[in-house]
């Protein structure tokens, strides 16, 4: 079984033009949580006036089906954004920085030590509310402005993140650095280090490797990964496409090498196209335009 | 390293609705070789009424250029073909056949047996006029019409060619149905009845999967990979896009894994640009718009 993290909702839309209304993020949402998915990054608590396609996160959330066995994700990077988040009924806070401290700079202006300390009293803060918290670590499989990052600073983070309680870690390919061979070195490393905890794998397609680092990460033994539907997130005409790996995509990949992960596939497809529409531009999912396997068979 | 045979100028071609002139296809292998490529799939000896992308082969072969360490490689399907081939000054000669019956009688009018009758002679002119002769087991990894085919069927196609000669195998994922798990646990079978037969492998993107069904190959010890500039061939917004694997992605994987190719990124990324200019649609490469990893570093 492998569980599959639609991040559509957040880190897909958020990099979409198009501003979706709060109807239609829970309309998403609620397709998305028909076609089986357990496991959503529905929303993200960050200052609508840098990032307007997040905004009224919390009326999402009350919007949204609540369903068993389904948990709600919401992405924090601040003190201000955990106080939102714990009021909007989450079940799950992902707490995110970057590895680089160059990117995370220019994308949190603060060092990434910085963050780390910044974060601690917000973990044990959703701690004390009984949260499960993933510490996502965002450049892990390379940063475009320092080039690799050392493993050994990813250990110093993630001891860190489990230190103040960390249930789970994410390792991010922010802007879509990461190849196979690499993944599957890293997981091993990860596995000897914390042969216990939780791991999940954020991939972006930026450079066409988004599958084979999913599929090398699965080989290595992870078995949860971020996906947005239709691999929203990115343009594939844009001159820096930065899609999430495509949830149809990879659960078709799944179901053809014999590995469930509960999620029906045409549903996936249809909801692809409807989101095609949302964002008005031609998606980067291939399953969607081709169809999968089993139903080329007539 | 891994040896990239380029099938662009064939494969890649034959698919696009822009036919290019005699000129354009010499000045895009021109290219290509001097990019460093040295296995090149130019032509195809077929009946230009039927692909009159493929037109006048032998006045492309007259034209390209001849560099020590090239090998020019043509696709045959036919007894006329292989007369045309082998006036025509080619290295290699690729002849292929669907392992689905169905698949081939749609292409070839005639059963996958009846073709590998009839180039049995074909196989042993080529060889007897010491040309290295491919075979090319097309549908290898699924057909549209009948599902997956038994790899005891694909021994047998195989074992035929091998008595007759031929020097190296081929298995394409004609359609794209091929997943990373069966294109490893295929790889591990062949190398088992085969251990000393030379394989490739030819992958299309048409789910998502081309690129992880090449690193599933390359884990699984495969050396040669057919792949095509830009990715052309398939259309990313046709309902079956059928483009193969894109040279300069999976250069760049393997690049980014420390296996050499050879082959010098950046000029195949601006032949890729070349490409898409001339097919007068904007290709599936990835690469070509993220540009590669390194040169991410500001």
């Amino acid at each position: 079984m492998v569980e599959i993290c639609e991040v559509g909702p957040r880190d897909g839309l958020q990099n979409e033009k198009v501003i979706l209304s709060v109807d239609e993020r829970v309309e998403m949402i609620t397709k998305l949580i028909n076609s089986g998915i357990q496991f959503i990054e529905a929303v993200s608590f960050i200052n609508p006036k840098i990032i307007p396609q997040m905004a009224f996160a919390e009326r999402v959330m009350e919007q949204v089906p609540r369903r068993k066995g389904v948990r709600y994700a919401g992405l924090v990077l601040s003190s201000g954004g955990m106080e939102r988040a714990l009021a909007s009924g989450l079940d799950e806070i992902n707490v995110a920085l970057a590895a680089s401290n160059t990117f995370n700079f220019k994308n949190a202006r603060r060092s990434t030590e910085d963050s780390l300390a910044e974060m601690t009293p917000i973990i044990y803060k959703a701690k004390g509310k009984k949260h499960n918290v993933s510490g996502v670590i965002g450049t892990a499989f390379g940063c475009p402005f320092e080039g690799s990052i050392s493993f050994s600073y990813i250990r110093f983070i993630i001891n860190t993140f489990l230190e103040n309680g960390v249930d789970a870690i994410t390792l991010a390919d922010t802007t879509g650095m990461a190849n196979p061979k690499q993944v599957f070195q890293i997981v091993e490393q990860f596995k000897e280090h914390f042969p216990r905890v939780k791991l999940g794998l954020h991939f972006h397609n930026t450079r066409g490797l988004g599958i084979a680092n999913v599929y090398a990460g699965y080989q290595a033994g992870v078995r949860r990964f971020d996906a947005s539907i239709g691999g929203i997130g990115g343009c594939p005409f844009a001159p820096l496409s930065v899609g999430n790996v495509c949830t149809e995509d990879i659960v078709h990949m799944f179901e053809q090498m014999g590995e469930t992960t509960g999620i029906d596939l045409d549903q996936l497809i249809q909801i692809a196209k409807w989101t095609e529409g949302k964002v008005e531009h031609p998606l980067d999912g291939y399953v969607m335009k081709a169809g999968p396997v089993e139903r080329t068979i007539s």
